[in-house]
């Protein structure tokens, strides 16, 4: 606790390591590049989880499970995927220990695989495997199925959350009888994808397809999500990919159509990771810790007895168990259904008020009451709002009897707040540039989303890439169409599309 | 659907087998042991999920989540572990796959891990390696920490979820200051589990310690639950083990006790699998399908509206929607804090009444509604009740306006008579057997539970396991201090215990 946090302006990389650390959300493990999701970090997980599976629910999907193993032949049967990731598989080739006298545990050579198994890295094709004997006629469609499981993807530089050999995530596979409705499941995942970023997570997000050189192995094209973080640079936040037939034929997934013939169904397939608390902490936190969005927040409001005598102290912890029924009270109409609202009371009477002010701080739960012998003679209380840190966002003498209605206007004033302080900052931050010395000058400094003309062409595409390390992040659905030509290569274009570096 | 399900007197397994095909739960994989958890069975243990997660969170657990991979080193470190589980490891010993001309993909062996990394089959290890750095003072202690995941064991002769290479689970493990307090958490959990499997699974348990040829490797004993099937053969349904210092000290974890001296930390680790899914159907599913207990049902009311005019289809549809309103409305204190009960409306007027109620007796829900011309025009519907199949289920004329109120009562009573059953049916299956050869006349034929006097040596449970292939399941809490003579031995013994053949 008592560490400092980096400032962010000091070592911005460091400063996310120091908050993840200090907030209690993760830590490397003895694992070449696996984390530990720590109880703080889950927590927000686990929330980010509910409001999304509720969200794919009442679109009418369905989860189910299927096996964490892939047989080698079966990445090797669609070819881009097989190229995507062959690169970066954990392999299981056998299925022994054996005990060797002063050798200890060894690998049992006769325990090899006839054939080595994949730790899935992405499970389209375990999946389409299995839907070929799902899909038979027009009837069977569509399957809108999703899957919460962990994947793994053995990358060599990896950063807590945001790149981690094995990820948590969930990945929703659909099967559909025609182009049209698989086209519009993959925009209406990227709209529940929008939605949760932006009303759950406080995180603005740009919409729209990746360009060639950034879809999906294996896709036909991928829509994305794509947020700023503090440093500028660009996180892609969710993906959602039409495949097209691809997978229906390297699995031979053909069913009746409703005229009769037999043809390829259509697919789907969706994702969003724990990469996403990595974003949060990226998108709102501060030189101070973690501040959380109160609609993903593990604990809403804490409240922080204090006093220095015995009496005192008892006084305050009784006051304080007094609000906190009041709090868990508030009927869930009043703030996005979430009723008890979580309060936790902070009885560490052994340790200076200051001390816990700034644990809950950095824990970046949104609402801190305070209680003293001062507060309770006047009946009041102090109550701090986590997304002004320090003074800034202390309000001192509100009424005991106004807290509950104080903290559900609270509570929505941060989650707006949040938003729109984080939108501002990535529009401050997003420049039109209409040449590629421009492009070059302003990529590194200011950085930040550079909106040009691209030719459209993967040359120009990598060729920026090689030079200035930014890449298209997205082609967004909110550029207005407009005729320009290619910073690059003076080719025609139809609009802008977003440049940055990332994550 | 039009396969019939064959019946538990003709042939057990296979009625097993096609309950859990027929109603959607599960299939077989194309990878060896692993299985497909389809959404109806996914659906059920999300709920078993939904429900245990509230028990541990109320008494005072969080989650959180670590490697999938454990170094083979880690393993080594604990021998019984090491023992136990070195057997039936998916060991993990390269990164990377690579493109071979003419060849395809093939396992790069300059990929090769230093050293292996076993998928984990239970995760004590990689966490207590991880304590090590959390745990430096008594203040530190409990750690209180459960994970939801999946764990592979490499067994050769698998079943849908009741054995399988890979399966889901949670897994407590817990730290404590002292061996009382580790003990108490063992036997806390241990009754979660209990209330658990009773209440909500409508399952009877038994509980009590393993015999030491039972218990986990690892543990200085194991406590579980224990089940009967309608095979009358037992189900380990979940343990808990109290672990003493075994892993603190296997991984070097010791903390500043209150009066200041270097201790070893206290230990238990605890878990239930998708194996409950298997435990359920074989509690209570019958010839007809599956029989899910109400509080565990992912769909509790299904309305099938009939009428073969499209006027009397529409007619028929509308007063379902009616019905479904009155019912989602029904307010959570009515049952279990259920709000909104899941209801879904048949639409299939396609297919004959007789298939569409099939197909919901198959899938096992609690309570059907039938709603046709006549019972419109009377305004009343037929009710039927899952765990009476067929015309002794049914209530015709059932009016309208009272279907909440029935609907209520009849969940409760299903819920209660599906537990009174089934408990009716082990003690029916239970017997006092007082010599070893009345013991080898009854393990076949009838089965069941044996309760017999041992003299608690591992010899003799060795030798009446090799002999009679039933073991020792529980040692049970409820059994009366009784003095006896073990039927193997004629050596004193204190009580009785409860031999059965297992799964």
């Amino acid at each position: 606790m008592a560490e400092a946090i980096t400032k962010r302006a000091t070592d911005y990389s460091q400063w996310y390591l120091d908050i993840v650390k200090h907030a209690g959300m993760a830590e490397n493990s003895d694992v070449r590049g696996c984390m530990v999701i720590k109880p703080h970090g889950y927590a927000i997980w686990e929330n980010m989880q509910h409001a999304l599976d509720r969200m794919f629910k009442d679109t009418g999907h369905v989860n189910a499970y299927f096996p964490l193993f892939i047989p080698k032949s079966f990445l090797e049967r669609e070819e881009e995927m097989a190229a995507g990731f062959a690169k970066e598989c954990a392999v299981v080739t056998h299925h022994r220990l054996k005990a060797v006298p002063g050798e200890g545990l060894i690998v049992d050579p006769e325990s090899k695989l006839e054939e080595p198994l994949i730790i899935r890295p992405t499970s389209e094709t375990i999946i389409w495997n299995t839907y070929k004997t799902w899909i038979q006629s027009y009837r069977d469609l569509p399957l809108l199925i999703n899957q919460w499981c962990n994947v793994v993807r053995w990358e060599m530089r990896t950063r807590l959350f945001l790149r981690t050999a094995e990820f948590l995530w969930q990945e929703g596979h659909t099967a559909h009888a025609t182009q049209k409705e698989a086209e519009e499941e993959a925009h209406k995942i990227l709209e529940v994808y929008r939605t949760f970023a932006e009303e759950w997570m406080a995180m603005p997000v740009l919409t729209g397809p990746k360009s060639d050189g950034q879809k999906f192995p294996g896709a036909v094209y991928t829509l994305c999500i794509e947020a700023m973080m503090q440093d500028k640079k660009a996180l892609q936040a969710g993906t959602s990919h039409f495949l097209g037939q691809n997978f229906a034929k390297a699995f031979d997934v053909k069913f009746q159509s409703q005229a009769g013939q037999l043809e390829y169904a259509w697919a789907t397939s969706w994702g969003v990771s724990t990469r996403l608390v990595g974003g949060l902490i990226m998108t709102h936190a501060d030189d101070g810790g973690l501040v959380l969005p109160p609609r993903l927040a593990p604990i809403h409001v804490v409240i922080v007895p204090l006093g220095k005598s015995d009496e005192e102290r008892a006084n305050s912890l009784k006051a304080a168990e007094g609000l906190k029924e009041t709090i868990v009270k508030i009927p869930r109409e009043e703030f996005f259904g979430y009723e008890p609202l979580v309060v936790q009371i902070d009885t560490r009477f052994s340790q200076s008020p200051g001390a816990r002010f700034i644990d809950w701080e950095i824990k970046g739960v949104p609402i801190r009451i305070e209680l003293g012998p001062r507060d309770l003679a006047q009946q009041t209380c102090v109550m701090a709002r986590r997304d002004f840190p320090g003074k800034e966002g202390k309000t001192i003498g509100v009424p005991m009897a106004g807290v509950p209605t104080k903290i559900v206007s609270l509570l929505k004033e941060i989650q707006k707040n949040l938003f729109e302080r984080a939108k501002k900052y990535r529009d401050a931050n997003s420049f039109k540039v209409n040449s590629y010395d421009e492009f070059k000058q302003k990529i590194d400094e200011p950085g930040g989303f550079l909106w040009a003309h691209w030719d459209g062409s993967r040359e120009t595409e990598d060729r920026v890439s090689a030079e200035t390390k930014a890449t298209i992040r997205c082609i967004p659905f909110s550029c207005a169409k407009e005729a320009g030509k290619c910073i690059v290569t003076g080719k025609p274009s139809e609009g802008r599309v977003v440049f940055a570096k990332a994550y």
